[in-house]
């Protein structure tokens, strides 16, 4: 399979890279506004994957041309830059399949708060952006990028997955299932998408309230 | 200390009872509408602490009069009957904190659906309705009430406990660390309460959508 992170000079895209890098053989293609700046951070990760014991090559490209070469391109970037990102794709993505794992969030005296648009979830906003046909799925929302791009940090979380085109739900939950540590957790379409969302802002409040609890993640039973 | 639950002829009022009459020495006060219903209640579940080898006195009364016997009162009804039931018992509120955890949902074909009141959280009601200086606490909200009801159940759960007054938090934390297997995780103040209110819906899709999971509750790590 093919991965795409789009914005995978970030902080999730990077976990995410390391983490598919480190525990599968899928093509790992990082995208960024600027090429060469995707490209630094490919030879960063293949660097990084290099010093655990795995020979990998990752490449780096202008988002578009990422994501014309995935089969599953994921939108690591910033909420806000959601739907830009998206319509700066849209013309590459035949059979592809579109992952969110943006949340968007405002932060106060008292910690940080769910502040989803005004289409019900930030999820919402990238299917109305996405091209007709093109699948949105909901992912990794909770997962702490520290956590995935320390490859000795060893986890056990599980991360909530929606979405309302079955196949493409199921793709995206099995390459979640291929990083160690990591259960994903069919949570229905994406009606259900801030519940899922809203969660990030609670596990930060959660990590900023309570010693010993950081890069904190989720598990369910 | 002296716990009332009010509509503790409910489920989560039961299944709350149930543990801390199992798990600890506190006075257990059941409150209801109808104090038949209440004292009715508060035998079968002395009956059922007795068949698990616990000998405790249960007590039951009009809400009202359960409020004014109690040092902690959980206001365990429906969000949408929370505000009547804090006036109800306003005027016997000296020195106690009430407790919520009530969330306001509503359910479509897609799943269960947080559903906050215009104050932006069921606990904000709760809150607004309070009379000045009595504080409000939320937590339990994450707990399901079979798990806790059948006391065979071992379970491993947290659940995030927030408030302004930091005391009132603090005695409410307490209470829950002495429920075998419950760790209370302190969320900060109110202005978090929509957070955790939104991971109840969360669970209820998540256990309808993943076979094997059921009565589910979370652990944050
Ligand atoms: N960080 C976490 O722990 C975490 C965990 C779970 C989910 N998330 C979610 O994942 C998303 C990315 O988070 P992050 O922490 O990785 O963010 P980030 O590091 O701040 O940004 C990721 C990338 O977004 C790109 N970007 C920045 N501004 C942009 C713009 N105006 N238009 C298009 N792209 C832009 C940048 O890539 P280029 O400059 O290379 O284009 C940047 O490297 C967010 O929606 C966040 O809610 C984050
Ligand atoms: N069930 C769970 O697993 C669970 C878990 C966590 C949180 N919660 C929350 O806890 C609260 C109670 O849930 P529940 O499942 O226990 O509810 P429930 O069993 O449906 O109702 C609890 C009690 O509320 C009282 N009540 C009903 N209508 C009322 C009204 N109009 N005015 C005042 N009291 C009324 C009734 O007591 P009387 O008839 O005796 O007065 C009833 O036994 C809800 O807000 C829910 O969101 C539930």
């Amino acid at each position: 399979m093919r991965i795409a992170l789009l914005g995978g000079t970030g902080d999730i895209g990077k976990g995410l890279a390391l983490r598919w890098g480190h525990d599968t053989d899928h093509d790992i293609i990082l995208g960024s506004r600027d090429p060469e700046k995707a490209r630094a951070a490919a030879d960063e990760y293949q660097e990084t994957l290099a010093d655990h014991g795995v020979e990998t090559k990752i490449t780096g490209f202008v988002n578009e041309m990422a994501a014309d070469r995935a089969d599953v391109a994921v939108l690591a970037v910033p909420a806000y830059h959601l739907t830009d990102t998206v319509e700066a794709v849209a013309d590459k993505l035949d059979d592809t399949v579109l992952v969110t794992p943006a949340v968007g969030m405002k932060r106060d005296d008292d910690g940080f708060h769910y502040n989803p648009p005004p289409a019900g979830s930030v999820s919402a906003l990238a299917a109305d952006a996405a091209p007709e046909g093109v699948p949105v799925v909901g992912a990794f929302h909770n997962l702490a990028a520290a956590g995935l791009t320390d490859l000795d940090t060893e986890f056990d979380w599980d991360t909530p997955v929606f979405g309302d085109d079955d196949s493409a739900k199921a793709t995206v939950m099995e390459l979640a299932a291929e990083i160690e540590g990591l259960r994903p957790l069919d949570v229905g379409g994406l009606a259900n998408a801030s519940e899922v969302e809203a969660l990030t802002p609670l596990l930060i409040n959660l990590a900023s309230e309570n010693e010993g609890l950081h890069d904190l993640g989720v598990k369910f039973w």
